[in-house]
């Protein structure tokens, strides 16, 4: 980690920051510091005046014509690739459909299937213990309907798991509670080594660091559209499918969409050559629009230097704040890695007992992080639209809350049901 | 049916209609009949403000305070209890989440568990043969990965079909196609005769003829949100189960919304206790917030007579409609039934050769139907928004394009994917 700096200096860091003028393509509101983007992404400036474009012309005025004639039919695959050169997806591979969850049962249920297949003694779905919930709530469901075993491991001790019972090594990129990254080229090697396929959730890699699905042999993956991607909140999900496998299994959700030829109304099930198949229902299109507008303020950064370019400066961030954090909130333990290389893009601290209020007190001062069950404080920088004196100011605050103990107020203290 | 009447006579029954006010909540575009309330429902006048409210102050200002201040994850809830009041649902019973097509693999998966428990030799889902194909992808998806048959029947051979080898009874209450409509009560009564549970599918019921769920004694039903509720492109669906069943199983897609406690991001899948276990991933709050503009304009009959005065309305236009084109259009074979008992909201004609560019035609005229293969021109009529005298005019353009034989242009025998 760097060392502390002055305010002024972080002040010098914006003036130099070439990226700083991406900030521009956001509503932020005023007096705020928002180091939640990786909960729910800001608004861009482009999306409401898209989203009214879609209900009042396209929906309003041109009805059903628009499935063709604003080509809503295409928006799950143009978005899609959008999406896919931010992770390492070819033209092709990816679309947006359903929720993050939705797409996981998908997914699992082919790489389930399709490792199994002529090796039935692979049962075991692998994971790790602090995967966010949905993902082992749908693996839980999952093997329980078809009779896997869901194994639970921490991060260091996954490859030793790798065996021939091992059907499925399903992680989540970026760990939701902590920051850390896994490397996901060398496991999904040390899986294929073991004989089985992976699936990547990319929820908080997704637009926050550098992925590279082709490149890393990746078999599936997952990803949300509300966090990083900056699509609005409950913005549809995307799922990628390596061409390897994308023809090889039905996905169990075989809705209309993912025909073949949907508009012939045939009665018998034909899936879709390619990544079609994985399409279910209706294209939900007010919140594809939305979420197309939040992807492309991460491809205007793609002159800039794109996402590498986004990570040089995500890295600066994180690191800024857990040194100013470390140097001046001792009661705070850092749980996030200090190796920028197992770091995702936020700093997540540790307090045993006033996490909660903590958060809260910040809230109040504007600057919004979130509390994560039973003792985190979670705080995702986004590059885009976050400064170094933003970063700077949130560890003050930080610090000023700490030291004047505010998180002792009664209304701090108080649990909603969503923080 | 009702015999020929002068256009004067329409415009009469328009000045003495007392829902004749229902029609300002919409937003139609000038020159247009629209007659595709069945596929995608019209841009009621409250929605783009209401979206806007949600992107610009909910998202962009408020960020994720508005999960709990704008009640966004009620929305599921809050909006499944206002479609319920047009289904026959009661308050707490119904849900709004994902698409019909998911709906329907959630609510057929737990119909099938609950029926065969106990029972092995309950292994055939009852269909009918021109049910919508998805229902039936759905269907096939599930029985060929559950060892389930799927049987396909004509309307009339269901209840003699019914054995104690069936599962499940999965009926779309009023068929795409035809606009024919199941007695949903006499076909669930029969069903629990022999033994079986029944689904049912309001994709073209809800909002477009009364329907009694709790009445009827039905076991699940989904919906869509995009016809009659006028929710927008692709909105999101509703899933209903009784009481008696909602807490029996475990539906598969266990996604976080539907745990009985999300935000304390346990490793365990525990279900919500009763419908709010069929929720999955976060819920999409664009679309949710339109669906509920939506909704809304139904609601506003309710002081008016609600879905019985609707109803009586829906039938005297599509009888209007369908006298003035067998009286007018011999070329024509009406498909939906005559019997009022036995037709939704819409009429539906026949013709082997040229239903395409008719229908294409029509649409040149500003008169909006749709074609569904292989010689089906498809007539939605939902009483909120259509006159009489729009019933008049479409039946007298019909006349005109067969008459004139403008059909035969070749722009409208180009098919489109969607139409």
């Amino acid at each position: 980690m760097t060392d502390v700096i002055a305010r002024d200096q972080a002040l010098a860091l914006d003036a130099a920051d070439a990226l700083a003028p991406l900030r521009e393509q956001f509503v932020l509101p005023p007096g705020v510091i928002y180091l939640d983007g990786n909960s729910l992404g800001v608004l861009p400036r482009s999306t409401a005046a898209r989203v009214q474009q879609v209900v009042t012309q396209e929906w309003g005025t041109d009805l059903i014509t628009s499935w063709n004639k604003a080509g809503w039919m295409d928006l799950p695959l143009r978005v899609g690739d959008k999406i896919g050169r931010l992770v390492g997806a070819g033209a092709g591979q990816m679309v947006v459909a359903d929720s993050t969850s939705v797409n996981l049962f998908k997914v699992l249920s082919a790489a389930l299937s399709i490792s199994q297949a002529g090796a039935p003694q692979r049962q075991v779905i692998l994971s790790e213990r602090s995967n966010f919930p949905t993902d082992l709530y749908i693996a839980e469901a999952l093997a329980r309907e078809r009779g896997f075993e869901l194994v639970l491991a921490e991060p260091e001790e996954l490859p030793g798991l790798l065996d021939a019972r091992t059907a499925v090594l399903m992680l989540t990129h970026v760990n939701y509670r902590t920051g850390r990254m896994h490397d996901m080229a060398a496991l999904t090697h040390a899986a294929h080594e073991a004989g089985a396929l992976t699936v990547w959730d990319l929820a908080h890699s997704a637009g926050a660091v550098p992925v590279d699905l082709q490149g890393a042999e990746a078999d599936f993956a997952i990803g949300c559209g509300y966090k990083y991607l900056n699509g609005g909140p409950g913005a549809p999900a995307f799922v990628w499918v390596h061409p390897q496998h994308v023809d090889r299994f039905w996905q169990p959700l075989a809705g209309w969409i993912g025909h073949a030829a949907p508009f012939e109304f045939t009665p018998g099930y034909r899936p879709a050559q390619g990544i079609s198949r994985y399409l279910c229902g209706t294209p939900a299109v007010l919140s594809l629009a939305a979420l197309e507008c939040g992807v492309d303020t991460l491809l205007a950064a793609e002159p800039l230097g794109g996402m590498a370019a986004l990570r040089h400066k995500s890295l600066a961030l994180t690191r800024l704040f857990a040194a100013q954090v470390e140097a001046t909130c001792p009661a705070l333990k850092l749980v996030s890695p200090r190796d920028d290389a197992l770091r995702g893009s936020q700093v997540c601290l540790a307090h045993a007992d006033i996490a909660y209020p903590v958060v809260q007190a910040l809230i109040a001062r504007g600057v919004i992080g979130d509390f994560r069950a039973p003792n985190i404080l979670r705080f995702g920088f986004t590059p885009l639209y976050l400064r170094f004196v933003d970063a700077w100011d949130a560890a003050h605050h930080l610090q000023q809350v700490l030291q004047s103990e505010e998180w002792r107020r009664p209304e701090f203290n108080q649990k909603n049901a969503v923080t």
